[in-house]
């Protein structure tokens, strides 16, 4: 007898879309905690979100074809949360916290919608913003950047036969477990899954978050991707981004605003979160210049994330500077996500065992490597530095510095008011791999 | 819609058995062209043939069911020889040579059945034999062998999960990729697939066929196995085994005849064979005794397959047997098939290189290399040196002494008789790890 479904090989070859976002729970958790806060917040103020992809050797516009791109972004705006995922929102415990979203929160979000998007090309690439309410594009963040980075996974493997697709996930699947592996000899460290917006696939990065979930057991503390986090009961983690200093800078009327910025959206962020949601991200306009002039009371915070500068060297500065501010960094927490490898979250685990506690967020290396894993050389599926960043806030643009001058973003004039005003002391300046 | 097809998975949870050996054509090319010597030449000869198991610390008995055994050996008895299966053995060209096979021969062969065997259990192992007409009993030793190796295969692999099973299966075709990426290095080189008797699986046979046929492309010479040839186009490899000298010496009525015996069998096989086929396999009595004592004859056939002696050691030996007689070895083959992984592969042809035509007959390494593949440190699919032998021709106990006497075979009298007879020079004491 033979065992072809007849009926599932018609379907596969007649189908219209193979759709990458299937739910809006589809993203990072802390899109839906910054959500709140801006709803909240920030009801009127207006963002616009656009693409930047930064490895510029990389043609997105001339790999991923434009029609597919738009069936894609149009799929992702007929979602709506669904009932389950509302009750699973209202009810689970997110941080050891009962109800962190209010039901007036939830009640507005069962309506949500992603607004509109603009696609155009321009040499090459492809210009997609979002513009808007801040409240709701700022969701366009994630499925964005997940369906280009999908669109452009199928484009690179569209010319491989069966047997090649067949090496090719085995090989990556073969590299992803040799990870596991060399993560099981530290049994204390604790990592999570950052990966969703730069995945290969989405299933590519749900066969990862099980293969962290069976090979590293409890050091496996959970993934930022809701609906993983949903369908698989792992912990929803994540808590908020640079988009928050970003847009409360741009808002900024003069340089005392300006100053205060950063610290303004901590203190907004601690009126609705608490406990170890507590995470300072240090460097939006440079950490030197947020710890130089950081109030005493973001001491009292459970720790940072030092997502641009080198995990040792970023590390180090501000253990130095809790203990300047009298405080034990043993209690303090640092979370580490800033193109992670292997290699570099056991050195980094090494460097500060005993000395701080530690959690790794592991992104584009954990749900998109596939270097080398194809059966013949191939670079078609080596990540890219891929972003979308709010670009425009309340009519002003919207800047990003960084520890790393490569990941600034913002126009040009505006990045030099800002380097100006906030210093340049401590930046690294570093090639952006993914 | 949920992707389930319901039927599939019923039948998948219903069925009563997997056969392992599904056609009689899934066996060694080179049993087909045995048989139709032995059904020519020694129709009334009885020989029984014996699983031996080497690797002792493996207890077959308890990792195989016995009734899971009987139920696949049953079921290998039910098949005959299909008709599409007797037209293309009619059909094909076989080393450049059309009709191969006698017509009466395959009139022969249409009825054929595997004949009864006999099972108990000692000590752990089972005791597997097969008594009748050498020209039945020869044609279990490679389904029987497969039979044995897959089904332990199932055996250890019963106790794992499906995510297991994934990481199981994804490096195995890793690893075989790595030994493809280094075999394409050398273009030159000649592999053929030689490793049914000792497979995983079938279905692993198949997946390394195609990775070999995909990888290295003109490289890979062909197949070993009737059936993979038959369905994947690929050439039919292999000429004659170490029976054919075991029974001959066994029949031998007098110690001229044993003498004899293995230079008979090779005129034996000219009368049938003649071509790419005249490949003196030289080692059941020792390579050192049969170069001693061959008549010149011997130097005028095609190429030596030295089977048990380390590969450059003996080759070198044949070599310089050839000159001796006044061959060009660059004129000459010489056939590789002892235990060969990549490595020895590789080194055995930079070795040879430019001094002698090579091809390298590659087995359990190919189709049964599992080693440090499982998600967890386990031994379980580490390949086993196991063998089903000739014991017994005519009424007479046969013996294999070949180079290695860690490879010897027969009953421990009629071993030191052979011993003495032939001499021991040059034999090399190596463990059998395959």
């Amino acid at each position: 007898m033979t065992k072809t479904d007849i009926a599932r090989r018609v379907y596969d070859n007649a189908w219209k879309l193979d759709p990458i976002v299937r739910s809006l729970l589809d993203t990072d958790f802390y899109k839906l905690l910054m959500l709140q806060m801006i709803w909240k917040l920030y009801p009127d103020v207006n963002a616009t979100f656009s693409l930047i992809n930064r490895t510029k050797s990389v043609r997105l516009a001339d790999d991923i074809d434009e029609q597919e791109l738009r069936d894609q972004l149009d799929f992702a705006r007929t979602l709506r949360f669904t009932k389950k995922e509302m009750i699973w929102l209202a009810g689970n415990t997110f941080y050891g916290k009962k109800q962190i979203f209010a039901p007036e929160f939830l009640a507005w979000l069962a309506d949500f919608q992603l607004p509109e998007y603009h696609l155009s090309r321009r040499d090459g690439q492809y210009e997609l913003t979002f513009e808007g309410l801040w409240s709701h594009t700022t969701m366009w963040e994630i499925p964005a950047l997940a369906i280009i980075n999908e669109l452009r996974s199928r484009s690179a493997m569209r010319g491989m036969g069966q047997f090649a697709l067949d090496v090719l996930y085995a090989r990556a699947k073969a590299k992803m477990w040799s990870k596991v592996e060399l993560l099981r000899q530290h049994p204390e460290l604790r990592i999570s899954d950052f990966g969703t917006r730069r995945r290969h696939s989405f299933l590519w990065q749900r066969w990862c978050v099980e293969a962290l979930k069976e090979g590293i057991g409890p050091s496996f503390s959970g993934t930022s991707n809701v609906l993983l986090a949903m369908d698989t009961d792992l912990e929803a983690l994540g808590t908020n981004a640079h988009e928050l200093p970003m847009v409360a800078a741009a808002l900024a009327a003069n340089d005392a605003e300006l100053a205060e910025a950063p610290y303004k959206v901590l203190q907004d962020w601690n009126r609705l979160y608490g406990g170890n949601l507590l995470i300072v991200l240090p460097d939006a306009f440079g950490t030197a210049a947020f710890l130089k002039h950081a109030p005493d009371w973001v001491a009292d915070w459970t720790g940072f994330r030092p997502d641009s500068a080198p995990p040792i060297e970023g590390g180090e500065k501000i253990i130095a500077w809790w203990k300047e501010k009298g405080r034990d960094p043993r209690e303090k927490l640092l979370i580490f996500s800033d193109g992670l490898d292997v290699n570099t979250i056991i050195e980094t685990y090494e460097h500060f065992k005993g000395r701080v506690r530690m959690s790794f967020g592991w992104g584009t290396n954990l749900t998109n490597d596939f270097v080398g894993c194809a059966p013949h050389p191939f670079r078609g599926l080596d990540p890219i530095s891929v972003v979308c960043k709010v670009s425009d806030a309340g009519g002003r643009p919207a800047v990003k510095l960084s520890d790393n001058p490569q990941k600034a973003t913002g126009e040009p004039a505006e990045v030099q008011r800002y380097l100006k005003f906030f210093g340049t002391e401590d930046f690294v300046e570093l090639p952006v791999k993914v």
